[in-house]
């Protein structure tokens, strides 16, 4: 039976048979030769995710200083049926992510069709032609217990896999570079052993020959900058040798603007793991702090935001300080965390644990229900509340919706009986939530409500007037401002026209 | 029976009776007559504490455009055995206080002597003739169990004695600005109802003449700017009514620079009180934070230092991130959230608590013990171990020993019956530790020492030759690095002279 992978704009696309992946070897094959004839290195970039396909084409668009490019990318990605169509729309020069960065769409362009030094596949011959693997796997936590971070853990078997598949195929000189975040531990104990394990099979000695591999995490910012956070920014590194070190160095320079931005040489793979985890705790913990914060602040009176900003005055010591808001999204502060946990615990086997890092991750985790307690102090009864929920996505501006904190609010309205209208301009389907259909107009989404909630600081809602917002719901809506979306003018003005407001953060009396 | 008050360099001071003090009234009434004809206003500072002395001669050393003093300040400080030495000492030209600042005796002379624009007394007709009062009383959390900040408190009693002693004594009219760092709701909730208090028993109509009371907290950093952080800082304030907040900015104005730092200017004293703890409290666990991962990275044999530095490169959203240390002392990071907490509880009486910022002061006054287990590591049986500690004080550089976490450290080693000797060339008397004699002889305290605790940075230490520290100790001691004070050279060097090293937060092997 024939299977397809269907992409999100709603393109079916045939999952190639036998018979073309082995015509696919060929097509790698001929292009690799081709390439290397004329002085390009050969880089395999292993998952089109996220940060995959767009750190593809940065590599894809490095150049010498004669602006001669310097990598062919070969981008792999296996042809499942949930990922396949990456693919085929890739090679027709387009990327398989939204982005609000115009330089996106630019680049993909750029490598794929005009430089023709990008190309994705599915075949793992593009692991047997590479000179540098750049491992940009997903791995996720799984928190198996709503609120209780602790009991996270990290299931590596998928990950463990895709290293096994390297492992079969790299030249014994090919350097595996992980981009992926991944548990502290990782590269030493998870992919040396493997990559070891799979070249001792094939006969290649592990002494002459040990595996080169390094980590050098990304640090990618959703948003209008997406391809800039990749290219244009500080990076860190290591290997798990001196070999290892060197040819990650020397790539990195060559693909990242390291005059702008030096590269970091840590010690250790380790110490490079840790180092990102470490830097989205620290994220992680610094908003849960403002959250338990945000709680006393509505109790007394005081505008926390207003706070922060008066924190925040003394630049290199307190403006990292981050701001209360319905809840914390996104990939990164909502797991690593747990993977540091789960690595000391699982990986080193390590007494203890990092209760700073988890309890933020449960009090962030656990926010949303504060957003539900304040519709409560006004409407103790949820059952058939209509609420509008303005904003799914996980940060303002941009469509990514990966662990929103307004999926736990609406799943726990939901639960109440409450009815729940949603609302994103930059959201198209929203996959975690295929059965709530997100609307694109305004009218039909708060008309009727007797609940808004400001979930988002998306640019549009800022502009929102209090009078035209009350006019189309034709009622005198809650205004429940989750992160300082509404300010003290429209609070005003909203009390006037009889609409009560509650906020996060905000002691509004 | 006469009382005597003690100076820390050994003189007795006679406490006044209360003939002198009735002659001190007549001097201040004069003072204050003469200082009023010359345009100036008369400001009462509470209290000579670290900061309140040093912000009556910022406060004193306030000049007008053409040069002219603004205000007369007088210094009050009660009579007491324990501080009635300040006032002789300050009337003297010279600061109560001790500090590598040169600013700060170059100001004390300057507006002592040279303009006498300030002077102490220990008499309340200061605060019957001020215009503006400055409330720097000291005021202390209590954490009646180690590592059970939950349990902290708050003992206003004495505060509340002061404030007290100013509506029984001020003018109805006159400006009481809070500095000391109160618990969150203090001004709104101590004060103005005591000073209401004492106005009506005073027949002064409290509607026609609320109290006039401000908050604005002072960031003072001890060492070498001490005076600049106290004068050339940003300023947060606010009032309990509008009269109070326009007083408190034009006097702020005309002390501080104000240009290069503009104020900031809050909507209540709540919120301005908050801020004090808040920013205090983010630091703590912040802190909290690297102490948990730094013993994680000890054990996998990484140096979080460089893992902290590769994670500040990201300027304005990473570059907060502290340290790890033995431990955290001094007078802020270990009680602001302790008074934050009980506000909560105590004064707003508002259920659930700041678990972030309690659980930091939890790890971090608990630290020193981790100091202790490296220790154990080498040596399991502390008893008639001779341990060496370097540095008392809380912060390099600086000999204030307030809540220091090396007196945590030899406490329990005492407990152990470890041998203590230590060492430090900036503190001349350890207050909080009277029995034990701080020594500034290096030789003498590192002799014949099995273990030598690297506990403070002082530039002193940084300096030390490991082959210099091994032939001064005379055996092989365990060198322990409470922070990154030896660096990876003097560590090899230590090794190859067959002195183990453990180091907070690096993984040695």
């Amino acid at each position: 039976m024939q299977k397809f992978s269907l992409s999100p704009s709603g393109i079916e696309y045939t999952i190639p048979d036998e018979k073309e992946s082995a015509k696919e070897k060929d097509i790698i094959q001929e292009i690799t030769e081709k390439q290397r004839k004329m002085g390009l290195g050969i880089v395999t970039v292993q998952g089109m995710g996220f940060v995959g396909c767009v750190m593809g084409t940065v590599i894809a668009d490095a150049e010498d200083d004669d602006n001669n490019p310097l990598y062919f990318v070969h981008g792999q990605q296996r042809a499942s049926v949930r990922s396949y169509w990456k693919i085929p729309v890739i090679n027709s020069g387009k990327p398989p992510v939204n982005s609000s960065d115009k330089e996106v769409p630019a680049i993909f362009s750029r490598t794929v069709l005009e430089k023709q030094t990008m190309r994705a596949t599915w075949s793992n011959r593009a692991f047997e032609v590479a000179d540098i693997v750049v491992v940009d796997i997903q791995l996720d936590a799984a928190k198996p217990a709503f609120g209780q971070a602790e009991k996270g853990y990290c299931d590596l078997s998928a990950f463990r896999d895709g290293i096994r598949t390297l492992g079969k195929h790299i030249k014994p000189e090919c350097l595996v570079l992980v981009e992926t975040t991944v548990p502290p531990g990782t590269c030493e104990k998870v992919l040396q052993p493997i990559i070891e394990d799979e070249f001792k099979k094939r006969g290649i000695d592990t002494k002459t020959n040990p595996p080169l591999i390094a980590h050098s995490y990304e640090r990618v910012m959703p948003g209008s900058s997406y391809v800039r956070s990749i290219r244009n920014f500080w990076r860190v590194f290591s290997g798990v040798n001196e070999q290892s070190k060197v040819l990650a160095r020397n790539f990195l320079e060559n693909v990242l603007d390291t005059d702008e931005y030096p590269l970091t040489e840590l010690d250790s793979t380790n110490a490079s793991e840790m180092a990102k985890v470490m830097e989205n705790s620290y994220r992680a913990t610094n908003i849960a702090l403002t959250l338990e914060w945000a709680k006393f602040a509505e109790q007394i009176g005081v505008d926390i935001f207003k706070v922060r900003d008066a924190i925040r005055k003394r630049k290199g010591t307190h403006d990292n300080l981050l701001r209360p808001s319905l809840g914390v999204g996104g990939y990164c502060l909502t797991k690593d965390p747990v993977l540091a946990n789960w690595s000391m615990k699982s990986i080193f086997e390590i007494e203890g644990s990092l209760d700073m890092a988890i309890n933020s991750v449960n009090i962030n985790d656990t926010m949303p229900l504060h957003t539900v307690e304040l519709i409560k102090q006004i409407y103790p009864d949820l059952k058939d509340l209509i609420v509008a929920v303005l904003g799914v996505s996980y940060l303002e501006n941009l469509g990514d919706t990966r662990h929103s904190p307004s999926q736990t609010l609406i799943q726990v309205l939901n639960e109440s009986w409450a009815i729940v209208k949603t609302h994103d301009p930059y959201v198209e389907m929203w996959q975690e939530m295929e059965n709530i259909t997100v609307s694109k107009d305004l009218k039909e989404t708060i008309s009727g409500a007797d609940v808004i909630v400001y979930a988002v600081g998306h640019d549009e809602y800022l502009q929102h007037q209090p009078e035209k917002i009350v006019e189309l719901c034709g009622k005198k809506p809650l205004i429940i401002d989750c992160s300082n979306f509404v300010n003290d003018e429209k609070v005003a003005i909203y009390k006037k026209l009889q609409c009560p407001v509650k906020a996060v953060g905000k002691g509004i009396f």
